[in-house]
């Protein structure tokens, strides 16, 4: 018999969630019902949204419930199929939880091949925080050739996106990240024009010498006091897209608003809040074209691997910390080690 | 020889503006050059955006320079003219400045028809403000029948004409004002479907009362608390007005972000700034709409006039006091006197 096992949602945290806001659980596999399939959970996508489905309250999508197995993005293999769409040995994406085995019913589940990306790729570039980059800046943000598209959270699975396709689009891009090393990759590697360490050096006065006639364009992903410094740098007729505000979700004051959102008056600025599902018509679109410059050498896609499913807790972390460069995944189990169940 | 009586910014006010941030002048009455026109003030527009023109700093215009006349718009008639395009006897509104007597090449002066309107109407609803209104909410709020408009500010200037032409609209029309008398006024005289009275009652439990299904459409004059409790309540694909942050003009405190921002993202929101004068070569069309919708009795007007020019100074504070309904203005002279210099 094999066993799932599973971290549930014990409590809502307050401020960083601690090892005892969660329950480790385990229960034997489960074998798929007429219509179900199996999967084998091989990674885990570790986001900054996870945060705010822990919290209680009226949100974007409903809350994770106490005693539930958390809900996380995920990669894995079908190891047993009662779908005539999905065979033994497929290799699919969804919704899976923080847990070992899913069963799914194939609602919402999609096929994925590894000879286009390795696996992890689907949970960044490919996925959700890839969507979320292209289809919030070019949807949103509509950058034009020439402007200056600046994003924070910039070494992130959303921010490397965001700064690589500004630069495919003719754009100046310029990331905000914390500390030298993220900074050096994403403007040695990754193509972007500059960027400023956070950490390191006063964002305004840096935003100023990078942005010599204002931001076009800013993504933002910390939402605190560097939205608020990118607000006094904006650019007449800019376009502020509102994706995350990682710099909030744990803090237990009550969110910083920015005090210079007035600069949307003085610059008929915009800001608007953006949600992925809403383009999920339209994913299919985004990956193949993402997929093109993956392939061309124009988007490089980096995965930062923790290992271990007893290790959640701590690896969700590293998001809040800042310790992740590029997409965060936790790697459940080895591909070869899949067919056990 | 006239007299030109004159109030100059003194000193850059802090907080709330006191007589001594201004200096009291005068001067004789100059004649007009070639190609150009005097005007005798009538009526001063006394508007929140004034305040904004007192600070040192880069804004959407230019701030006054200590020593300067106070900018201000007004109505006046003009009493010697060497432009073919102007007579004597002529109404015009103009940036007169916070004086008796302007000389003016022309250039940004418009000619108004008195048998249209009274004379300090072309400074509220067929004025700046009427404009402000006009495109701030069918430009940029872009609202639909049937859909739900909040304003703040309601009794004032701008409010007033944003509700009314919501209603024209065929939406609903929610207005935030201060005290009863105010609030009975937009919703017996106006139209306006409700009144949230902000100093007697909770904005947000009176929002959620109002606002069944969340706002759909928020024009904000006031920003500060206000701002927050809307953002709170905002429907799917909101949109949110910043014409001003009247609440926020005189505090020495830094400005206070709005810390429900985040509902921008959950509600896939927009939040837009807007300057009127964006909109300069459109007025006449708008003017002409509204002024139809006066003469059908659809969009009424109120001014609250205080008087003397010298009584500047305690007259401006009451837009920052709350203590105007309608459009204030500031009448500086007698038409009956008007030809005097």
């Amino acid at each position: 018999m094999t066993i799932n096992h599973q971290i549930r949602l014990a409590a809502r945290p307050v401020g960083l969630p601690k090892r005892n806001d969660w329950s480790f659980t385990e229960e034997p596999v489960k074998q798929p019902g007429a219509k179900e399939v199996l999967v084998k959970v091989l990674y885990l996508s570790l986001d900054p949204a996870m945060r705010g489905w822990m919290n209680e309250g009226r949100s974007y999508i409903k809350p994770v419930a106490l005693g539930d197995v958390m809900r996380a993005g995920a990669a894995g293999k079908v190891i047993a199929s009662n779908l005539p769409q999905f065979a033994v040995g497929d290799y699919v994406t969804g919704g899976f939880g923080v847990q070992e085995y899913a069963i799914s019913d194939g609602k919402d589940i999609v096929k994925v091949d590894p000879r286009v990306a390795p696996l992890p790729v689907f949970l960044g570039t490919l996925g959700m925080p890839g969507m979320t980059a292209y289809f919030g800046l070019l949807d949103i943000g509509q950058p034009k050739e020439g402007e200056t598209v600046v994003v924070s959270g910039a070494a992130g699975a959303v921010g490397t996106v965001v700064g690589q396709i500004a630069k495919i689009r003719g754009c100046r891009a310029i990331g905000i990240a914390g500390g030298q090393d993220k900074c050096r990759w994403i403007v040695d590697e990754l193509g972007f024009d500059a960027a400023i360490d956070y950490k390191h050096e006063e964002v305004g006065a840096a935003l100023k010498r990078h942005c010599a006639k204002g931001v076009d364009v800013y993504f933002d992903n910390v939402g605190g006091d560097i939205l608020d410094a990118v607000l006094a740098r904006l650019a007449r007729n800019a376009r502020v897209i509102i994706c995350g505000a990682i710099s909030q979700y744990n803090t237990t004051a009550p969110v910083k608003g920015p005090g210079n959102y007035l600069s949307l008056l003085v610059n008929r600025a915009m800001m608007k809040g953006m949600v992925v599902f809403d383009y999920a018509d339209r994913y299919h679109l985004a990956a193949r074209e993402m997929a093109g410059w993956m392939a061309q050498g124009k988007l490089k896609a980096r995965t930062d691997v923790s290992v271990g499913l007893e290790n959640f807790p701590e690896a969700l972390l590293k998001l809040f910390k800042g310790e992740n460069t590029g997409k965060l995944v936790l790697k459940v189990a080895d591909d070869a080690q899949g067919n056990a169940a």
